[in-house]
């Protein structure tokens, strides 16, 4: 039985205009069996940085037939190129100006092609809306299964954002505010953690360095002027209304209140310096 | 031919963030052909009851084989138990905080389950995000047609929320504000209420007493200082800018502003006390 | 192979209290392999004029055989009738209330009927939420290939909004902001508009008048006290922080600040009158 096509959607368009309703209205005009699933709609226009953080937490969930398609591009008409990929984990259709940088980092590249066939998009095409025009067909062809190669030319360079800022030195780990969740999480650099038994293990995200382990009760936590003494398992840990510091869901040391709002309680945003003091070597 | 399994969400994730993405990744990977339907992400976050109000709202429209995933957890991670249940009219996958008490106060609970068994969880757990390494595992077989008792052991108890407040007494009724919907109508715990012509029968909710029946034009409710006199059908009875309460779509007292919003006009909230006066003897 | 039944939604609802929930599960109870696809639920409450505004723009990528279901509804329960249309491409199923104006007046109707038939509702309906009870029926018939004429009564009149502000004088055009996005772009009712080379083709969008042409550079774009030179083709055109003009992705005139918000910038609003002197005879 061939697979359902699949394909996700991460853009800035918000939910109000329709415009997301473009989109899916040409994937289903190519593909219409196709599952279109929505990751999120509300990357603060024009960040990409924070959709290349939303899409590297969520894809590892889907199966790897899927089409992950981002459609944040503040250069949407300029030169920079559209472009999908495929690796071993799924395809990805979008602008070339960083948005797969974290996906890049994980995984190898298989195949990497800019978008240049005028046959896989629309008759016309605004200057304006290439999500709709040039990436909606794209996505929705790959995930029929169209090979890469017949969408565009191969190329080689890419362009690539920094990776997020993760510090490890022999007695503390320096990263920052990566990413500020609805429930006003402040989602950290620091990562990914894994949980052996009390000990916290670092294992970097994008394999910049060694792991390091270190007892997660004594360790300290500091971001801005204020410090967290050790890492909990569980938001349920912490006091209502008090602070506290985890291994969130996607790996990443993550600064909660139980039941509040750490965001509003510390006033600090992305950007922020955190730092976490093991209060051992390191290495 | 196979029903086609269907899985509805209700979360207080938002949808900003893409953990609601990654839930449906893990539904998608078990279930390819499963319909997903969001209900809502916004419930207030870690607010049970607002989500077993909404919850006992929707799913008597869904076909009985639905299965209704429901993640407003704030104790994640704490000893709160994940269950599934059933009942005639759907199946119901989430923590065992009440978020189902209005559902089971309403359904014959056919079974009902700690969701215990490790292989229908994700390989890796997180203790911060159970919706996706655990729920959505459990809700995607469900859909799938799993028996229920595969996925874990049978229990009896259950955590119960106190139901909505009604109160009926020989001339008056009382409630309370139940929720502020998207246009600022205050729907009330005083329901169900069922037209008989120009009279109303209230037929408690969770069937906690008996039918009583008044003249709807005749009626005053009270919320706050304010008083309305009669109950109208329909929102276009009333004198824009001007409060009428009505029976709402899911069987409640409603209090509205034809055009307007009502929780503005009276800055009033969940909890507030609600009276009706049918201006004649109840029984 | 059958058609995949097709329903798009747009909805004054948000998506926070379960009630779009609601009108899905009707209509996945009737249309099990429906694809539902959310178009906007965000329309400001009871602004029809933005609904026909946004379904105008988004239905034209959906495939022909896809029913349009709109409920923008203030008038619920009162005697505006519940309809459908069938057009060249598409069905289009809501209140009678002017919200398929823009679609009336670009597309053909091939039949219109009002949905009388007491079949094709829900067996018990409220006064107050004609979507679920009446509309999502309907509309799940029709996705499932069910005549229109079976649904009820044709009828021959229906409400009509006045088109959007187009005046096209010898040498000015004259029209006004007929929406703010997501981005705070001002779309204007100046459209549509079609690059050829560096000149504007300017096809009034309804038909209501000649096609006219001129420099897009030497064109100056007027609005509240501010003046915009020439008509860019991209955003990418613009200096970041400073207004421009442009054709949006829906072939009207735009105005819009380069990774910025030009609603915020200018504080105008929908209504706003907005000229543009081409500085050439139009005629």
């Amino acid at each position: 039985m061939p697979k359902i096509p699949l394909v996700t959607l991460i853009t800035d368009f918000g939910t109000a205009d329709g415009y997301v309703g473009a989109v899916k209205g040409v994937i289903l005009s190519i593909a219409p069996r196709a599952q279109v699933i929505d990751i999120s709609h509300e990357v603060t226009p024009h960040d990409v940085r924070q959709a290349a953080f939303i899409l590297h937490n969520v894809y590892p969930y889907f199966p790897p037939h899927s089409v992950h398609l981002v459609i944040v591009d503040p250069g949407v008409g300029s030169a920079r190129r559209p472009i999908a990929l495929r690796t071993p984990s799924g395809i990805f259709v979008g602008p070339d100006n960083g948005v797969f940088s974290y996906v890049m980092a994980r995984e190898p590249i298989k195949e990497l092609v800019a978008l240049t066939n005028l046959r896989y998009r629309l008759p016309r095409q605004s200057y304006t809306f290439h999500g709709r025009d040039i990436f909606a067909p794209a996505a929705a062809s790959l995930a029929l299964g169209v090979p890469l190669t017949r969408l565009g030319q191969p190329v080689r360079d890419h362009f690539a954002l920094p990776l997020p800022r993760l510090e490890i030195g022999r007695e503390s780990i320096r990263g920052e505010v990566l990413h500020v969740d609805h429930f006003g999480n402040l989602i950290t650099s620091i990562g990914f953690l894994v949980w052996c038994g009390e000990m916290l293990e670092l294992r970097p995200a994008f394999g910049e360095g060694e792991r390091v382990r270190f007892n997660a009760s004594s360790a300290r936590v500091k971001v801005d002027d204020t410090e967290i003494s050790g890492v909990s398992h569980t938001y349920a840990e912490g006091v209502p209304g008090r602070l506290l510091a985890l291994v969130g869901s996607g790996g990443y040391l993550e600064i909660a209140v139980r039941e509040g709002n750490a965001a509003h309680k510390l006033g600090v945003s992305v950007g922020t310096g955190v730092l976490v003091q093991p209060g051992e070597k390191l290495r």
